[in-house]
């Protein structure tokens, strides 16, 4: 098998879990964070940037590439890593979650779902098979079952089918499963827990190396997540990683690791630098704010990071001015801090006090009073 | 003064001028192409990048830094190389051609030019002295004279009064200027060869450490253009640098080198880059085309650029996908294909055989046949 997963200390204050990933393009210490690159580019850098601001393990979307470029085209450069010139390890989701998310006319029959390419309206088939076949071309390290994440709001009955269904198709996926990329299974089942545990029973034992829970940060609140999270955490697996998709705000992290999350994926960092905000070391800022327009200090002094150089001054005027190296800028920042942030709470499990990490945090980060 | 100048060669083919512009930030050999940082950012590039694809000279626009942040904020910052972190050499135009081009409801009078701001519909009043306070706030080596630009189509009698007028506004704005950042005179006149002579006698006579050439490159065609320029050489000081303005197409830049030039700035590449068009040693290529799809060669073998390492076929999906990685990878080859560009011409020169260059490099670049 492509990947092994050592877990090597459980923080005897919160019970989060501090572990090491072996991928075929490196080991990566866990909890980690994985920047997204959904379209074969981490918006706006380049490789040596994206290893810089992260653990060295991406994220990108079967769905995106699959449609544009096309994944034979990646294959033809020795998958996405050759195509976009990323030497660190590589996940790709399944494709599943967008459409659902963002195709209309979606069909879902037992052999999978039929929909409309949004960019030209051309009717589309993904299945368990085709999905595992375009990550084979595309080539990642970790790859994801194709998997159904119905809305929240689903009926019981539905999200039942849903979940049966969901676990047919992995078990499917993961007999077309040809290469050695490591097949994690995704548990769903959204709020209800009953569900919950049915789709870690069916998934599990499929036999999986990794678990995703996807149907999270989808709309619910985030007591519900952490619930959800709290009621899983004892019944997945105890020695393979756990990847809770989806998820990059910081609270939402410790609160996953808190629960026995060992994986993170989110566009949380990438978008929040597209739209102005700023997360540092003494809490998030929309740096086009008026406050900010003459302003000569450095973004964050507690970030050791080549964009300290500039003023808020000046990053307010890239902004201001529509400029794209503002947008470059702050997604370095807000990567550095997500990748500082990710080390010092595995630093906090290894020292068995994440609970007083946590507080220590929410009070920098966001301003908590005791 | 800050800026000296040494005609070190004169090209025995061509007579096209090889020098050295001396100035407190670098000593640059002449022909000079200069990158346009409009807005304090030379657009998608970091000051590392802007090193490496200039000679490390670079220009700003007066009047957009006006507008956004305004100069005070600059000021405070150190002037523009300070706010945008620049440690190599700069210019800044007099905001007199963006007031003439970008505004609306422009009032000229012998004081000055009351305009619209775009942005916010504010009245606004640019004068000879107030392009000089700006340009001193904003810090650059080399500034410019407020000039005014008319239509190339403009009539004879509004183009005479129009160059009186603007020489009458330099004469200003060297009584004006204070600081010891170099003032440069500039020559305008249009297509009309009486009115051009005209200029540059008023203009060297109020004596600039050197002269711009404006008011072309502005709708006339190629051969108008080289037409004045091959008239202003004789009439122009041999002993001061000659910049002409908003030139960067690698054949307009040749044929001004010929013609006596030794200094350009144009926003042709970084704007070529924005579209997708790239400039490669083989000539320029829209990136987008079908034809690249399924190409994994490099964009240019012959240019020794980290932009090599990506293959044709991912830069056209980054701007398939819109993806800004692409146009900052291709602004970062557009800029140093230039850099490149301008070495050669020096090189001829030095070596005259410019004339033998032009046809190598129309062939190459253009495919020009014999």
């Amino acid at each position: 098998m492509a990947i092994s997963f050592e877990l090597k200390h459980v923080c005897k204050q919160s019970g989060a879990r501090y572990g090491i990933l072996h991928t075929p393009h490196g080991s990566f210490e866990t909890p980690i964070f994985m920047p997204v690159g959904t379209q074969a580019t981490v918006k706006t850098l380049n490789p040596q940037e994206i290893k810089e601001v992260s653990d060295g393990l991406i994220l990108a979307n079967t769905y995106h590439l699959w449609l544009q470029p096309g994944e034979k085209i990646i294959k033809k450069h020795g998958g996405i890593r050759g195509f976009m010139k990323w030497k660190g390890a590589l996940l790709t989701d399944s494709g599943g979650f967008q459409v659902f998310s963002l195709s209309e006319l979606r069909k879902i029959s037992e052999s999978g779902v039929e929909f409309r390419n949004p960019k030209n309206g051309d009717l589309l088939f993904l299945s368990p098979e085709k999905a595992i076949q375009i990550q084979e071309d595309l080539g990642a390290d970790i790859i994801m079952s194709f998997d159904e994440c119905p809305p929240v709001d689903a009926s019981y009955e539905y999200m039942k089918d849903s979940v049966l269904r969901t676990a047919r198709w992995a078990k499917r996926g993961k007999e077309a499963h040809k290469t050695d990329q490591a097949l994690f299974g995704i548990v769903q089942g959204g709020l209800d827990k009953e569900l919950r545990k049915l789709s870690v029973e069916l998934t599990t034992e499929i036999d999986f190396p990794g678990y995703s829970i996807g149907g999270l940060s989808v709309g619910e609140t985030k007591d519900e997540m952490a619930e959800i999270l709290a009621y899983l955490n004892p019944l997945m697996p105890q020695d393979k990683p756990r990847y809770l998709m989806g998820v990059g705000a910081p609270d939402d992290m410790i609160n996953g690791v808190i629960n026995g999350i060992d994986m993170f994926d989110c566009v949380y960092p990438t978008r929040n630098a597209r739209h102005g905000t700023a997360m540092t070391t003494q809490g998030s800022i929309q740096i086009k704010n008026k406050r900010f327009e003459e302003d000569l200090s450095p973004l964050d002094p507690g970030l050791d990071s080549p964009i300290s150089k500039y003023s808020k001054s000046y990053l307010r005027h890239l902004f201001k001015a529509d400029e794209m190296l503002g947008y470059r800028l702050l997604t370095y920042q807000n990567l550095l801090f997500l990748k500082q942030f990710t080390a010092q709470i595995r630093q906090a499990i290894k020292e068995d006090r994440l609970l007083d990490f946590k507080e220590e945090f929410y009070k920098s980060y966001y301003h908590q009073k005791d």
